[in-house]
């Protein structure tokens, strides 16, 4: 299997999982109606690939090939007439919520990397990539952002470990292949251990403790 | 007649709906100074089609050509000095919020579709042009966009349907030039019906009626 | 010292005050960690040139060149550690958000010049260069955006003015190099008087006086 098809496949993997998460969190949090469900599942699945691609300067996968718009469209479906089962359990909201940002944090760096931009640049880019859905789906629902929120414990610094150890990797010359693979793995078990051990990144000093 | 000369004039009228649409609403909802106005009708007006161009890969027309900013400035201008007698009339609002969106829903469908992007791409595009202007007002006024409001009846559902038409006339073959104008019509006609008649989409399986 | 180094150094220099706005603004409105301090920071310092380049239709300077990255870290990483000296300041953070705002206008408007638009889009794209990253900084933190608020005084006004000039200089034919530093200066004094003076911009006609 070529790397490509293996990023696609990744990639698709995330688009689908974000928009079950988009979906099941509209139903959650706001008055939708069906639109609505399926307009936040895309938009969580594939905000943060656009938004990766405009900074990259490239024509947006998403419009691009029809198998990301279809994926999302068919993970939103299923989460809509699914809520019923699905939108009381909250833990599987999270889970396929961390599954994407692992996924996207590793594919935005790779992305970056082989289009010839730096480590850092890489590593911004992947969690932005990682980050990025979500945000828009919490800005268009009107609350903070889970990325900014100190309650969501550690949620960009999994990105950050992940997408930082493709972008090293890569610098120094290492394959790509199992590199993603344990960059997402790293980032998807810190975001867990960090809901589950209810770990939190450090606080401005004289704030007060959360 | 070219269809180019059309396209231009259909998406200027487009913008001055929108910008009148967004500065009342601006003045209607939040307590804003002229500049304020200003900005919320020229981001309304020009926000969809700036989105669609990114999209697209191609520089956002609305900066090329100083016609959609001078169109924008106008319809802007002149909401904030008739607020008065415009700012009690919340149906005319609406009229032009829909002729807005019917208008670059298909426009988006078009520019999508001769730019070598398939019919599901094109529909998904035209329903962004249409929405997007109003859905970054509403994030700016901070509140929930309508398009995912399920109290706002059928609003993203008429542009699927005008950008649908004109994306399947397209792939068949149909010329184009009446199709837009009935794509048009569509949404325009679906949405003043649905305002009319409080249709909404179906809702999550389980949830409160609305 | 050439014209491209003179805008890189003032480029630089709102990044930093931009970065350290964001960052106590963050810090004073919502509660955030590290990650949310280093997030807002960046995201203000990064957000306006990245919208300019956009529309401009180029890659964003602030993910090819890493010095625009590093700035805005640094910004932010001090803005974190000195919150305590700083957040209760209200001030400096109004200071270094003029200083960045005046800077970006004028540096906005000279990129699109250069580019070849015309002044009416680049006094536009100087003032969205301006006020881009501290809107999305409102935006994520929930909040009306400062640029609409007609409590903020003065803000998009300036950011025109400044803008303007320059535009209008480079398209009477005037070099570069002054014209741009007396804009800055332009837009920096009328920001701060108009914060001084409470001055405001026109309300709509018949709205309550603010």
């Amino acid at each position: 299997m070529s790397t490509q098809t293996l990023i696609l496949i990744l990639d698709l993997i995330g688009v689908l999982a974000f928009a079950i998460d988009g979906s099941l969190t509209a139903i959650r949090t706001a008055r939708v109606d069906i639109v609505g469900v399926l307009t936040l599942g895309i938009v969580t699945a594939l905000g943060g690939g656009t938004i990766r691609d405009l900074l990259l300067g490239v024509t947006p996968a998403t419009f691009q090939d029809w198998r990301y718009i279809c994926t999302a469209l068919m993970g939103a479906t299923a989460a809509f007439f699914l809520s019923r089962q699905l939108t009381h359990l909250t833990k599987p909201i999270l889970v396929f919520d961390a599954a994407g940002l692992s996924l996207f944090a590793v594919i935005g760096a790779t992305k970056a990397l082989e289009l010839g931009f730096g480590p850092l640049q890489a590593t911004l880019l992947g969690v932005i990539t990682g980050v990025g859905g979500g945000t828009i789906r919490d800005v268009l629902l009107n609350r903070v952002p889970i990325v900014l929120s100190a309650n969501s414990h550690l949620y960009a610094t999994p990105a950050l470990l992940g997408a930082g150890l493709v972008a090293i990797s890569y610098t120094v010359g290492l394959t790509w292949g199992w590199i993603a693979v344990v960059g997402a793995l790293l980032c998807f078990t810190v975001r867990l251990l960090s809901l589950l051990y209810r770990w939190s990144a450090p606080s401005p000093p004289g704030a007060p403790p959360l």
